[in-house]
């Protein structure tokens, strides 16, 4: 090749890249579908990142573990040239901060996202819950496949295993990913993005409060884009616009002092399993709804606009009772979003004596009730223990918040330990603002289906502490709704993962 | 030594043993003294056999150690002579039978025991289960003492640590410890002995029903003495004259098909701890009373003598509420002896979700209650699980006996699995009869303390296959009542085991 014909090539580089920089600037309709094509390209390395991260075991109460985690975040956003820090909380688990600030744009995104993950069991599980496994279908009869290798293609239905695969490591790094397809095109994001990753959300995010007002000038966004839970069980794109609150309580029922054989002493001692049966039987009625006085008094209700969201989804009931083999619903045929926008009160565990084949005829010593309280707007965690505390009262227990002594189990008939584990209020942002509706947009544009909208999601997270900063707050989750979500074989579709990249990217392209 | 001394010392030996063979003859005020003598000079070596018995493991359900109990004694019986067999069950859990015949004897005693325990969890143990463990007192705060070696002297109040310390491998050793002391005196039994000592009494002796029948000839005996079980709380010499019939039952509720986000779920989703804990709370009321329709109906009254029995027993109940820690006792102010001669229902096991670190907000999927039933005299255990299924169903749900399909939990609203697990009525033997005031008289020459005398037993035995052959039943337990049976850090007073060898070289020592 000589000078001349060299010269020649090297205008005509310049001009094509002038013209894909001139595209990179241009429409949203010109940029995702490029998004789209290089997440496909790129489908089996964006897999193999997602991997090697739930690889890392993430019990928030290993702190060793956690710490991996969160030094595994930050190298793979450094790489990315996003400044990162891992800022310390009081729990010894760092909230992994990623800042990219972009010259010129007006609007900052906060996204919020956890690293942490809910415990596990695995002998409960059909593939060890840090070894992702990659299966052709849902369900553990689903064959099992290799991950893909670079260049290789990968299927919408397949489905990785892992604990943290959809709750919440896959969104982390779809939003890198999302990222990386700008780049791709030559072009960056047109929002400042600011990323906060923590590490005991399924802690119940205990240092949040005392984090965020102290870090309220790092943090400082126009909005917060929570990156977690499921789309909506219709399978579409899904916004929310809240989340509620969440309280979590532990009752412990004595009885005896120590487990008494039940021939020699049945019906004579007080049997802990029965009067704490007895106490949450008077919790709830038949259909579910909680009799506790006052229980739905403080409800907030919903705004016109919201009403109408919530009309607007699609009809889902049906198939998860089928599903779930759910002969009939709680809620007196309320629907599902309705009773989400209610509080409600759950049993998460019981526990006293043996049962199998380690059962043994004794009265029980105590019995134990996990519980838990989801608050919506208008609620407070604080003014809903009380009401509990009332409840169990007024059924003629004495309540301690601490292990009573024999003494005063001596003293008196009914003896409950009630311990309330942190706790924190709903939020639930107004659909109507201008930013809310940029979101509706961005969204929409990122997949082209039509959205759910959600005045708010079932599930919680701590946004309140942000309401606090003036940040509004909005979810924008990925995962498949049956991604067995805090339960053995929690699971990731890819579909919705691959989808997930480009909503995200669609919010990178932010229009204002 | 010449001839005619060693003639003068042969007659000498000759005068000597006829003497011990006169006395060996005659009273028995004369023979139990030096019984006692024996055990206080050769405790160390009775306690030394029980400890190597107690190291063998012997849950019933690991047939493999089942075998090498029975094994074991075989071994300790027929190094006294006994003929001993182990007799097959359908169960894989040899009966252990053993026969001496007195030349003359015109009682025969059936000794009944069990070498099986109940299960372990050792975790919640002071001392591994299955490595005996001697203190020098109560509680795991208690010195541990080295076992004592031959002839050193032993404390009543230490205590040996074991799983099956107290029930119930302890009085079979006190048993071949009482023919011992008897013949280390040069005399035998006045009665005919025979022992069934069997193999899975703590997993509801499911094979007697069929074994007893079949060896009735083997078995024909004047009177069945049960050697298990501890003595009244007032720690007297006792005497029973029936025990509780039993049921166990495992109700297991269904929730939705897999655990579903309390968050996305809850409140719609059925709770299925929370249905079982309304199912439960409908079965007693707050004072312990069964609330089952017809549950106290069948019980057959006390008569005069037993009611006579039951108002000598010395008060218990202040000293067992000061000890367990209870404020008020169910029951409704009546005797802990009153309490046992009715049914009781308790439940002995809760489990649904998880509690504690492992805890997670889900809508469990199901949940499960153990009950045990206790029967009296008058009750039948098939009659009562119809009661209690009548009870159930009354209450809307849907009873299988079998786990159900998804496809019937999607047709039911409340779906309950109901298990019943073997079962078998109680036996009161009439106090009148005079083999039973001759056992009375034999059990407080034994000691020479005041008797307790119980109607029944709080706790259960399988005497009615028994009593089917005719052969009345009484129990003779030895061990101490704070034995923790059935439960960690199981114990047997040793002050409580030595006087069980004198009690039961009395009974052995007979006088029709």
């Amino acid at each position: 090749m000589n000078n001349s014909r060299l010269r020649l090539v090297g205008l005509w580089i310049l001009a094509t890249t002038l013209a894909v920089l001139s595209a990179a600037a241009g429409h949203p309709e010109e940029i995702l579908p490029k998004v789209r094509d290089y997440r496909q390209a790129h489908a089996a390395e964006i897999l193999a990142e997602l991997a090697a991260l739930l690889r890392l075991p993430n019990l928030a109460a290993d702190l060793d573990d956690i710490r991996r985690n969160a030094e595994a975040l930050r190298a793979m956003m450094e790489r990315r040239g996003i400044r990162t820090e891992l800022l310390p909380t009081a729990g010894g688990r760092p909230v992994v901060y990623g800042e990219l600030l972009v010259p010129g744009a007006t609007t900052t995104l906060l996204f919020y996202g956890h690293y942490d993950g809910q415990p596990v069991e695995p002998s409960a599980w059909h593939s060890p819950p840090f070894e992702p496994t990659l299966r052709a279908g849902a369900g553990p009869t689903a064959e099992v496949i290799p991950l893909p290798g670079p260049g290789q293609p990968v299927g919408n239905e397949w489905r990785l295993y892992a604990r943290s695969a959809a709750d919440d490591k896959s969104p982390l790094v779809a939003l890198l990913a999302a990222l990386d397809a700008l780049r791709a095109q030559g072009v960056e994001p047109r929002v400042n993005l600011k990323f906060l990753f923590e590490g005991e959300e399924e802690a119940g995010s205990p240092h949040l409060e005392e984090f965020i007002p102290r870090e309220r000038q790092r943090l400082a966004a126009d909005l917060l884009i929570i990156a977690d839970g499921p789309v909506h069980q219709s399978d579409r794109p899904t916004v929310f616009f809240g989340a509620r609150g969440i309280m979590t309580l532990t009752l412990t029922v004595y009885g005896p002092s120590e487990p008494l054989h039940s021939g020699h002493y049945g019906n004579w001692a007080p049997n802990p399993a029965q009067r704490l049966a007895a106490l949450l039987a008077t919790m709830e009625d038949d259909d579910g709804r909680v009799t506790l006085a006052g229980f739905y008094d403080d409800v907030e209700p919903l705004s016109e606009r919201e009403r109408e969201a919530l009309a607007a989804i699609p009809p889902v009931e049906d198939s998860l009772e089928q599903r779930y083999a759910i002969a009939r619903p709680e809620g007196r045929g309320r629907r599902l979003a309705e009773l989400i926008a209610l509080p409600s009160l759950n049993i998460r565990g019981l526990r006293s004596g043996w049962v199998g084949e380690q059962a043994r005829t004794l009265v029980p010593a105590t019995a134990t009730a996990e519980l838990d309280v989801r608050l919506v707007k208008g609620n407070d965690h604080r003014r809903m223990y009380e009401k509990i505390l009332a409840h169990i009262r007024a059924q003629g227990w004495t309540v301690f918040d601490r292990e009573p002594t024999l003494e005063e189990r001596r003293q008196h008939a009914r003896v409950v330990r009630v311990e309330k584990h942190g706790g924190y209020n709903a939020v639930r942002t107004p659909m109507d603002l201008p930013i809310a509706q940029q979101l509706i947009a961005a969204v929409e544009r990122g997949t082209g289906e039509p959205l759910v909208k959600l005045p708010t999601l079932g599930g919680s997270g701590p946004l309140h502490y942000f309401e606090e900063l003036g940040i509004p707050s909005a979810g924008v989750p990925i995962v498949n709704f049956d991604n067995h979500q805090h339960a053995p074989d929690e699971n990731l579709r890819l579909g919705h993962f691959f989808r997930g990249i480009d909503i995200f990217a669609s919010l990178l392209w932010w229009e204002d």
